[in-house]
């Protein structure tokens, strides 16, 4: 396996393929081992809060009439089905509000692809916790170490990074449960990337999280096509018309190899876990907003505007100032700080366009002005201290002015959230999905402790209660 | 909708609606009719031999496992599954060998995966030939007015059309069929072409057809999905982010329209029906020897070496000179011209990896050489004359030189097969399926009347026997 700064002769796919055949999570460091349990817990809750959003309830109904009975729990239900389908709707289901893990390596969301390939084929397999969260970690390893060798260029170009990266962490994490050979697991990744896809157009429709249920899924079927012996192209990343071509006008880090083992992305730079179930892009905003109505004891009759200062990223990312879809409000400043002042918070049950067209909110989001001030759009140190920071200045009716800045909201590497309270996020997920607080306590408990679970399929049994 | 040279203030998928929607068979040409009907045959036919490939018993299998029991047979056999299961299938098979027609318009394989999504939903919903055939014809239509809107640039950036456009088509087949609004049958098409993938660097390996079978599934979910009301981004080409910038570095006919109904592709300029089971830059070198071997009475022995000389599109697709597997040897001319000279044939039997491997075969393979001359590297004429021509000149041990250039082999626009040739290959390939020919005949008959048939289902439950 390659050493730090050694480009390795092997394919690209074939170092990969090393590392998610090697990977042993007895080796794996325990930081590493314990965000990859953090990671587990917040995706389950996200893709259970997520069944009952209108594409989840759609999306569940399509899946029982196209796929087969089988192992695989539609987590939350008691629907089993063949892995295909059920990665497929809870990676969908998953991204429905928004609401699951990024990581900054690539920009983009890994979880909610990697751990509905993994559970849905750990299912199928009857396989235990530990080999799950094998699986996990190198999927999201594997995702993160080629958005890394890729740079951002690909996110900024315009393609959607978690649908385009995840068939290929997807089919590492499966094929790591089915337990395929270095040579198969090539395959099952290189027919998992050859069909790689996803586009930033696609923000503000259901396409976003359905091209997540489809990345899953490729992932999935490829391990199961490579089992039975077909194949995929070697070199896929590096070759000719391949994906490095493709998708990132040939940029990629060459000064360095993949990384692969000597560097964890789940612990370097870290996960970033949402407190709100909108864009990562607009939680500091949102989080420095209700902190300074806090600090100053401001309500909303208080406050004549809001201005918002963010760096280029946040910019990029919400777009919508005038949403008028809750996938469009997802990506607008306007509604989260919105949310904040009519509200005091932006929770599941906000999501709906029954809230976004009441009078009150709408009065809240006209307050609210999102621009990238100068000092922001010229500092290179920005992206490394505050990606997705904001300055946030209140005016009240009194012409007071009260501001301040947040490089990183809670729940970003760097300020972290703390376990009880990811747990407590969990909970309101899982009563949002209709499950009893006292199951979505009891369940937090064992997703904590996932590697030491030896019936996965009996504590997605449970979790159907 | 739209007339020729007037650039629509519609978006582009609502324009790609309003055709599909307003579509009506009874106004379509005859000409563009009837080569939809050959179209049919010719499909169904190499999805039928296709079942029988390593690739198609493989994934006959997978499919039996992961989709529903449904309607929409795996053609050929006994077996009906959910239309997202027989669509993907049908088409993975369709493109096995390598043997499904061809347009030039945007060089592509665009039958292969309209029909198989067309067939599927025809037979989910109960449907007739009359709407299965309009619903062909929209699908291709729309597919090959995109590719010529976006112009060739697309294909020799390195993407694989074929894959790229498949989503697109297949959605707007089984929209016709399923009967969706223009709302809705904007979403499915935007839903579609979100999921666009497929790269170049696939061929030669199985992810080729398998990817051919992902986009017929795709297009035909996204119909299912957007008839639940689930939503796509309806600038998904021209908007930022999306397929023209993604894809095409924003390349396109800016002075036309989409001439949707004031053109037909299918007509102007016509499919390509391969005689031989290779690349159909192949097919012009291979018929040439095997007519130059006929009109100087030649045999193997005689011939030291042949010199073939072929435009650039030519030498860009025949990248294996010395293949090692079957997949690469459709790709190679070594490989075709060498069949040539050994069996006098390209047959479906001879695409073993036996055969490939016959020193007899491997003998004569090397007496083939393939170069881009000046005069067909630097005429701009070539394109639109011979794209996939070839002069091919034979040396004999005595020294004699035998050559000629063949523009068009047949099968191709300006050459075309006759429609008793093309029942010819249709029944050569249901005996490679493993049909009787009586059955085939009867078949053929049928499929070539497609459109008077009331009951797509008895038909191809007749075809499973």
């Amino acid at each position: 396996m390659e050493r730090t700064g050694v480009v390795s002769s092997l394919s690209v796919i074939d170092q990969l393929a090393d590392f998610v055949c090697e990977l042993d999570l007895d080796r794996v460091p325990a930081a590493v081992v314990d965000e990859a349990r953090r990671c587990v817990l917040d995706t389950v809750g996200v893709i259970i809060a997520g069944q009952k959003s209108a594409l989840g309830k759609a999306a569940i109904e399509h899946s029982k009439q196209a796929y087969r009975d089988g192992h695989a729990h539609l987590l939350g239900t008691a629907i089993k089905l063949h892995p295909m389908g059920a990665a497929r709707l809870n990676a969908a289901s998953g991204h429905a509000y928004d609401f699951d893990d990024t990581s900054y390596t690539g920009i983009m969301h890994g979880s909610v692809v990697v751990l509905p390939a993994a559970l849905a084929m750990a299912e199928h397999q009857g396989a235990g916790g530990k080999l799950l969260l094998e699986a996990f970690i190198a999927g999201v390893e594997v995702e993160y170490a080629i958005a890394e060798w890729c740079t951002t260029h690909i996110y900024y170009k315009g393609w959607w990074t978690s649908s385009v990266y995840g068939p290929l962490g997807a089919a590492a994490a499966a094929a790591k449960i089915l337990g395929l050979d270095r040579h198969a697991t090539a395959h099952a990744m290189a027919i998992a990337v050859s069909q790689s896809s996803g586009m930033k157009a696609s923000f503000g429709s259901d396409a976003k999280p359905l091209g997540i249920g489809v990345a899953a899924s490729i992932g999935t079927e490829s391990v199961l096509l490579a089992a039975a012996g077909l194949t995929g192209p070697n070199k896929v990343f590096e070759g000719k018309n391949g994906f490095l071509s493709l998708f990132n006008d040939d940029q990629h880090a060459t000064h360095i190899g993949l990384q692969l083992s000597d560097k964890w992305r789940l612990h370097d730079p870290g996960i970033l876990f949402k407190s709100y179930p909108v864009c990562s892009a607009a939680q500091a905003g949102a989080e420095l907003a209700a902190k300074l109505m806090d600090r100053h004891q401001l309500s909303s009759t208080d406050i004549v505007n809001v201005v918002c200062e963010v760096p280029p990223l946040v910019n990029i990312s919400l777009v919508y100032h005038d949403p008028e879809s809750i996938r469009q409000a997802q990506f607008s400043m306007q509604y989260a700080i919105g949310c904040i002042l009519a509200y005091g918070d932006i929770k599941l049950e906000h999501l709906t366009e029954e809230v976004l067209a009441q009078p009150e909110l709408r009065q809240q989001m006209q307050k609210v002005t999102m621009r990238v001030p100068e000092y922001l759009e010229n500092d290179d140190t920005v992206h490394q201290r505050c990606p997705e920071g904001a300055g946030v200045t209140i005016t009240t009716r009194s012409r007071e002015q009260f501001g301040d800045f947040l490089d990183r909201p809670t729940g970003m590497p760097g300020n972290p959230v703390s376990t009880p309270a990811l747990v407590d996020k969990f909970r309101d997920c899982l009563i949002h999905g209709g499950k009893s607080d006292e199951l979505a306590k009891s369940i937090a408990d064992e997703l904590l402790v996932i590697d030491a679970c030896t019936d996965i399929r009996s504590l997605f049994d449970r979790l159907a209660k």
